[in-house]
Parts: structure tokens; sequence; C-alpha cells
């Protein structure tokens, strides 16, 4: 008899399409359309766990998940069986086995987002579900500064609810804004996120960069813990889930 | 009573859900919806010009196109109310006022096209209709010397239809491979291009970069002018139309 055993796989997905990450009733989710392509290929009920429930709109190409299954063939064939199977805005680009008690976002000690802006007269084309088109400039500089406001250890009420009504303490490690041609790119790592941080912090930044709000009004922005203080969450689309990191390399492991 | 103009369009446009550029009875197309947008806006029947028909699935940043048109208000009005009455997948990024013979076609002299090719393992889901994705390792090198042979005027009949059953010699300026990252890009200008060129070379360029074709094969499909010789061409998403060049800089003029 073939052992039950633990698999982590590395996840892209284009959010476009997607009620977000976590499985509903009736919905198209990203959850729901890999536990059911885990039905086809391995014929079993199976539950995954994902390092992050992104919202609906929003991508990922370092999603992480888990899941126990017995596979009677190679992990290459169930890799290959997967993707196969998947619809395709889903990619499984990384699949190992991993620890029994592997658990994707217990186990992940940061995230990181990036936000992609398309700074122009009008948008562009080819990248319109993935970049939020602004047609006003933005002074990098200032939104740069604004962002050093985040690092390190803060109460971030103002910027997200946690999860499960939780603490809504958070430890940001990098907040870095750069440009590379009519493009700015937002990268935030933490411990972990509140239900829509990135986003709130992205909006309220913008607020910074066109003018309307002075870059130093951050600081009171966090310390009041009153979401109500916040800008509008800027748009999912230009929100990509990159990468989530663990205490060692999952995918340094041989796939067997 | 206001005298109709010419104007002329930059435009940007998502290949994968259009049956190509040029206008059909039943299918959706490019031409097809500018004119429909030019209708809506302008109230009138007005055909336009553009200066290459890309097929089906093919993208485009920088076709261009010219109509005549009598409108009272501003360019700039003209210019926001097509963006605003265009379907998502067709942005008109630049409009200027023509002189009234210009036609993107006859006049241009050079177009520019780009093929992008993803070589990785599986394929990047944010960048799946826009990259041709191949899973084994193409030597570059070897594409680099061999695309050196469709340099100059030749006759390509190995590698395209023409238009309207016409001469078969084309000039290619430029015939250049880049790597960046797992991203192969191949740009190639020529002063115009038979039909499925472009894909034909690359399709052919893709047997000599696996090792299934030798790299001064190239020369003898060439001279053989027997479309038969070629590979089947590449997928239709990994092209795009980027630049159609002019004697003179159409862009430059003001936007009255």
């Amino acid at each position: 008899m073939i052992p039950e055993r633990r698999f982590c796989a590395l996840v892209e997905y284009d959010g476009t399409d997607f009620f977000g990450y976590q499985i509903q009733a009736r919905e198209r989710t990203v959850q729901g359309e890999i536990e059911k392509t885990l039905k086809k290929v391995a014929g079993l009920d199976i539950r995954i766990d994902g390092a992050g429930r992104t919202d609906a709109g929003v991508h990922a190409t370092g999603q992480v998940i888990a899941f126990n299954a017995t596979w009677e063939h190679s992990l290459a064939d169930l890799h290959r069986a997967l993707n196969a199977t998947l619809p395709p805005d889903i990619v499984v680009s990384k699949l190992r086995v991993a620890s029994r008690n592997f658990h994707p976002r217990f186990d992940a000690i940061s995230r990181s987002y990036r936000y992609t802006i398309a700074q122009q007269p009008w948008p562009s084309v080819l990248d319109r579900h993935y970049t939020y088109h602004v047609k006003n400039r933005l002074d990098v500089a200032v939104m740069q500064q604004a962002s050093r406001a985040l690092l390190g250890s803060h109460d971030f009420a103002s910027f997200g609810k946690p999860p499960q009504g939780d603490k809504t303490v958070r430890q940001v490690m990098r907040a870095n804004w750069s440009e590379s041609g009519p493009r700015l790119i937002f990268e935030i790592t933490a411990n972990a996120f509140l239900y829509r941080m990135v986003r709130n912090i992205v909006g309220t930044l913008l607020e910074v960069g066109s003018g309307r709000l002075a870059g130093n009004k951050i600081n009171e922005i966090l310390d009041a813990r009153d979401l109500r203080r916040s800008a509008s969450p800027a748009p999912a689309h230009g929100l990509c889930l990159v990468k989530v990191s663990y205490p060692e390399d999952v995918w340094n492991s041989p796939a067997i």
C-alpha cells in the first residue's frame, strides 16, 4: 500500500478571473480550482492549505500550498498531471514532498508583495490586467521617504483588519519604491499582513505621491489605529504575491 | 462648416480576443472595433487605413492607422472620446492631425516586430498570452548566427506569401536575438513583410536553436524560394508589431 505523503507546491495564478484565493460555494476561486484538479488527478477529496488568502483580482507568482495525498507514481508525473489538468490561469511551478507537519501559512516567516503602477497618459493594453494605470505624475522620492515610517514593528490597525479579530501588530522588513520607465514598483515584505493591508498602504502612499497628503502624515495615521484613516485601497489588479519565505528552503529538496 | 481633416493614430492592442487586424463580416477584428468606435464617436461611416494586417492572436504596441473625419472639438477631446469608447483591449496611445495624403501602409519605410519566447520548465501564467513557452533549452548563439543570413535584400518566398501575389523580395535591416532571464526576444525590422513571414522565420530559427536544423541551412532555404521549406510558423501569441517608421516623424507634430 502506498503511504500518504505531504506535498508542497509553488503556485502562480492570474487573479483576473478569480473571486480570490479562498474557496467559496458558488464562485470560481484558486483554491476551488486546485482542489477540483486534485480530485480529478488523485481521485481524492483533498483540502489544500495555502500561505495567503489573496483578494479577488490579486495575482500570485509565489503562492505556496500544501496537501496530503497518496500517489503511486513519481513526483514529476504528479506535477505534469496537475499542470495538464489545471485551467490555463493557474500553474504549479514547483512541486516537492514536504515534511509531514509542514504548513504553508503557519510556518511562513515572511511574505513579499509587489504592487505595479503604470504612470503614463493612456493605459498600456498588454499590461492592463497587471498594472494600475495613473495619468498624473507621482513623486516617487516623497513616496519612498513616507514608506520608511512603515519599517519595523507597528500596530497596522489603520491599514487593515486581522483575519480572525486577532492582533494587528505586524513587522515590516522592507518597503521600497523603484522606477523602471513609466512603471513604479512597490515591494513590501512583512512577517504577515492584515486583510487589504498592502492595498490600503499603496492607496495612502498614492495620496502622498500626488501631493494630496503630506508624507509625514503616515506616522499620524499609523498612531491613530483606525481603519477610517487610510485612503481607499489601491485596485486589486496591480498587486501580486511574489514570495513566501520559510525557515528552511522548502524548494531545495530534490524533486523525487 | 468644419472641414474634413486626416488623422493618424498610434494604436496598441491585445490580439488575444481578435480574429486579426483586418475587418471581417462576422468576426471581431481590430479594424472592425475601431471603425465601430469612430461611428459612435464621430457619427460617420469611416473607413480606416492601417499600416499592417496582423494575424489573429498577434499583438501590437505600434500599429498606425489613419482616417478622414470632420471633428469640431479639440484633438484631445477626440482622443479621450475614442479611448473612452474603445473596448479595453484597444488603446489609441497617440493621435495627430496628418497631412491630407498620409497613408500608414504606403508611406511606411519600415516595420519592426518582436517575438518573445519564455524558456522555462512551466509557462509563466501572467505572460501566457504574450510569450511562447518552450521547455527545452535553445542555443541563442546559434540562432543569432543563423539570423545573419536574413540581413539585406533577399527573395523571402520560402518564408511567406506576398499580400497580393506581388513580389517576394524584402529588405531586412535588423534581425537580433537577446536574452533576458528566461526570456528570448527576437527583434526584426524590414522595409515590409510577407504574410506570416516573421512567424515562419521564428519557427525555422527555433528548429536551429533546438539543434534539429543546421544554422547554415537558412541560406539554402532562402535560395529554394519555396514556402514548403520553412518550418511551421511559431504561434501567433508570441508576436507583437512594435513600430512602423515613416520618412518624417509623424508623432512630432503638435497634438492640436
